[in-house]
């Protein structure tokens, strides 16, 4: 079979063998926001084609594809969710010379009411945790999720990321930096800082002092103000002593572990293809005509 | 004597009598980022001259032209400072056919050794407070400040109002929003958010989902996530049951202050001139020749 991380701004696309063993991979810079006309099937036959040609006659996607402005919308599962939910939730897309069906994403709400959504997410958690674990996804729009007997119970998004990235280009903090590398000691800095007492839109404003008085330098400030956020959304997500599976780019990866360890956390590095994993792990048990 | 608030983006010239009532006043857009090339003394003659040819011979100028990137760079004075401290430390610049001097900016160090400037506030503060007094002067960077024996003792920076505008213009939340005027039931809505369990970056995803799910119309998400962010700033700053002297323009003090009432604090708004009075208070015990 054939499984496919479709996202905003990119797409990865996995030839899996019975096993679930990558035997090909394709990506393409053809997200649903990148894609001419929204002429999806002509974006996925030109990622996919060769393999077509080779005899794959089932595709399985995941991601933002099935949000409004993707392909199909395939409606929120409500929580708890596992493989089985969602392998029995598949929404059929409509293509020629394939077997096309769209992975659901997932809905929560909190005590308050307020919606929780995840797309892509649900299939990278299923695809590597099992029983019963905490997952972090980081990213622009982070989720924290709660696996019980296998199923995603709960979870939380921080917007961490994004907020980072508007920081940076649309306000006074973001003319302090350069962009110079992650600097270790900075980043740590603002996990430290992150643990003081008082707010993140105080802490801010830090970013600007410490800036004027020669105590970050606009090597620094970049990395300070991503420890900062990622500090809050830390100590704001995850319980002192927890273990938690991080699943995502190996350098956020590594960020996050460093703010883990900070608040006395575990932090277990899963494997980079975990949507792979997941999609080969949902097509298995999909209803394939 | 002549009173100038100098701003980043604007500036305010007051004509005051020997009581301080204003006599005559005149605005510009020539914040210290719009003088072409720093030609600092030739935008203050374009604004005063005519009360210079009246024969005012005094002029006390506060606000960011005292920073590194205004006229003369005058060194932050430190807490507790009040008209006191502040009338002895005034700067001078070099200005022909008028005494020109410069208020101070005031530094403080919060309980972690981090900086906290102001540079204007403390003129508007003294202006207005004496004795014992909590102040909230909103903005881009807001302002709170403990005032104990009419000296400012204490005082912490948010980053509310510049992270708002970036959140509107350079994200996915943005995006969701028109240019609708405040509505207040929605305002009220995020106040209300600001107060329940968790972190501002869980809750600022919740812009995008009760869009995603219809529960806040593109009217209504910009004064939404308003509320959120001033609901989190008075949630952190304010003890409840206090009294907060808001000083700063009407608008945003009256959204403020529905803030206060949400936490059971009272809000006393203070009258607009706040920079003339305290330009006036300085004015009338500087040194002068």
């Amino acid at each position: 079979m054939i499984g496919v991380d479709w996202g905003t701004s990119s797409l990865r696309a996995y030839r899996l063998d019975a096993a679930g063993t990558v035997l090909e991979r394709r990506e393409s810079d053809r997200g649903i926001l990148n894609v001419t006309g929204g002429d999806f099937a002509a974006a996925l036959r030109d990622l996919i084609g060769p393999w077509l040609a080779l005899g794959e006659r089932r595709v399985l996607l995941s991601g933002m594809i099935g949000s409004r402005q993707g392909w199909v919308e395939a409606p929120y599962l409500p929580c708890p969710a596992g493989a089985a939910e969602i392998g029995a939730a598949l929404v059929q897309v409509p293509f020629a010379g394939a077997e096309v069906l769209l992975v659901p994403g997932l809905r929560d709400f909190d005590a308050a009411g307020t919606p929780e959504v995840m797309r892509g997410e649900e299939t990278q958690i299923v695809g590597v945790l099992n029983g019963h674990a905490r997952a972090c996804l980081p990213g622009s729009h982070s989720k924290w999720a709660q696996v019980e007997d296998g199923r995603i119970v709960a979870f939380q998004t921080f917007f961490s990321g994004e907020a980072f990235a508007a920081l940076r280009t649309a306000t006074i903090l973001g003319r302090m930096m350069n962009d110079a590398p992650t600097d270790p000691a900075a980043f740590d800095r603002g996990l430290a800082r992150a643990g003081d007492p008082g707010h993140l839109l105080n802490h801010l404003f830090g970013v600007r002092t410490l800036g004027l008085f020669d105590r970050l330098s606009a090597d620094e400030s970049g990395s300070y103000l991503s420890g900062l956020l990622i500090g809050h959304e830390v100590g704001a997500a995850c319980p002192t002593g927890a273990v938690v599976h991080l699943i995502g780019a190996a350098p956020l990866c590594a960020l996050y572990a460093r703010a883990l360890a900070r608040v006395g956390a575990t932090a277990m590095i899963e494997e980079p293809d975990a949507a792979a994993r997941g999609l080969h792990r949902i097509g298995a048990i999909a209803p394939w005509n």
